[in-house]
């Protein structure tokens, strides 16, 4: 069944979501110019602000009444997303995002960073604001294993004895964490905590399936048409599922050619890799594995009672799992 | 009068200051090895901890008695501290400070980036542990400002125009308002509003000082003895006082010798610009200013009664100023 984004997922909280804008818009603005056009920038270059959505359809599917602080953490949750994005830009030396220069191509480096930090000064100003201590320690424990685990991303790079194990504590930092602060945080919000274990389930393994589709794109030829490039991970020597996988799938030579792959970075071996990872049999893996992280997620929502926002929940999590069908 | 560091002004907190070093430790801890090390590293080149010192001087001079609050309070300046620097070695492509080499150098940019980012999000998670949230707002705020006063400083770059006022806008950004954070939450721990505004000017004013000394530094030949180099600031064409007063102390070619080394940046005019600043009188100028923000930041004790750590406070604003006796 082809799900509609916004027909089948954004419809439930297509008001609150452009309510959300206001807030973000109010986030960014500074008096000192540069800040403000450079973050107008990064803002508007963002996709489908499906983290805030996330946490708007959760807060939705716990009964919040309270709008205008789902609103407002939701803008905090697409804020520190796309702090998290205008540093890995820099880190990873990007030109583009989703089709448009980044703020490193358009500014500089140094730009990039400074305003990078604002950005998360400032979620966390307008957290602040939400007067809620427990729900500040979560997120302050929780952008501290983000940071932590795009570090543990750099350690892996160009290491190929990098564990499946390391691989997703690597993904929970750099997806699943903020998926989780997203949902549990509206749970928090909302005042029903006997929801948040599931939201909490949910989002970590959404987080996962979502990663791993990710990583699959890589590798398949479809991806070009999703704007991902074949081979961006293996450039940069990253150790992502398919190639731990095809590791473990394979031997003698061809073995070599993946693990020499990873230490060394680069595209020389693109072809070769690309059909060892297609023909081991290591796809066929990520795939069974990012359907049972689908299945844990949506398992998470069963807490929850019935509501169109569950469901636009559960369509969120299947479409995420389409793009690999 | 010569100040010794340690007799006149770490003597009240010496005890502090060690347990301090604990938490700080405590702080950086990480389950990523990559982290912790790079946390170590940036920590341990840090210079005389001097912000976390007005912290917890501050502190005892408003009579706190809760010696672990405020320990972990002068924690999170540093950790606060060390972040910016580690983005700003990023920032200025910097190799060295103090004679060590920085994150930047030893690892790599990218590695720089998200441990800053690290150092961030624990220095929140720290706070928040002590359970304020006045004090979480003040921080929020303040480090919003911090980030906007380095952005400020890097859109003035190469720009002649830049006003004093501007100038004094980029200085309480990237020093003073730390300053203020270390002393006003001191404060605000301490459950002592009342010394809150004298500690606030105090901090700010100093702050100030510290900075235009610093600056005065970049252009007098004894900075070489204080680690700092001659002309880093012209390099990289900054707008710092002493090239914003000699522009207004001149006219005709040599006004236009040092509007263009701000504009162009780099070292070809070097002598000559030294040469200018010395003869203009804004040099003169720059200390003048330097005395007014230090007899502010004094004024600003007068609301404290007296004490050791009291005395401690002045003896830090009249060893910075006796740099340029």
């Amino acid at each position: 069944m082809a799900i509609d984004f916004k027909h089948d997922i954004l419809a439930p909280v297509a008001a609150d979501f452009t309510a959300m804008d206001k807030f973000i818009n109010e986030g960014i603005s500074s008096k000192v110019a540069l800040v403000m056009s450079v973050s107008k920038h990064v803002v508007e270059a963002g996709g489908k602000r499906m983290r805030p959505i996330m946490c708007l359809l959760a807060a939705q599917a716990c009964g919040e009444t309270d709008l205008a602080r789902t609103q407002r953490l939701a803008a905090v949750i697409e804020m520190l997303h796309t702090a998290t994005l205008v540093h890995d830009d820099v880190v990873d030396d990007s030109n583009l995002r989703r089709g448009k220069p980044t703020a490193n191509a358009t500014w500089n480096n140094q730009t990039a960073v400074l305003v990078g930090d604002f950005l998360i000064a400032r979620s966390f100003d307008l957290l602040v604001d939400l007067n809620d201590m427990a729900l500040l320690k979560e997120f302050s424990t929780g952008t501290c294993e983000i940071a932590e685990g795009e570090v543990l991303q750099l350690q892996a790079q160009h290491q190929p004895e990098t564990s499946e194990e390391t691989y997703l504590n690597i993904i929970y930092g750099k997806t699943s964490r903020l998926f989780q602060l997203a949902t549990e945080g509206a749970a928090m919000l909302a005042g029903t905590p006997e929801y948040r274990d599931g939201l909490k389930r949910y989002a970590g393994h959404f987080g996962n399936a979502f990663q791993i589709i990710d990583d699959i794109l890589d590798y398949t030829s479809d991806a070009e048409v999703l704007g991902k490039n074949i081979g961006d991970d293996l450039m940069e020597g990253k150790p992502t599922l398919p190639l731990i996988a095809a590791l473990k799938n394979t031997t003698g030579a061809t073995h070599d050619v993946i693990y020499k792959s990873i230490a060394t970075g680069g595209l020389n071996d693109l072809e070769e890799v690309i059909s060892i990872v297609q023909n081991s049999g290591a796809l066929d893996y990520c795939r069974r594995r990012a359907h049972e992280e689908t299945q844990s997620a949506i398992d998470g929502l069963n807490v929850l009672p019935e509501s169109p926002a569950k469901k636009a929940l559960y369509n969120l999590a299947m479409m995420a799992l389409n793009r690999i069908q």
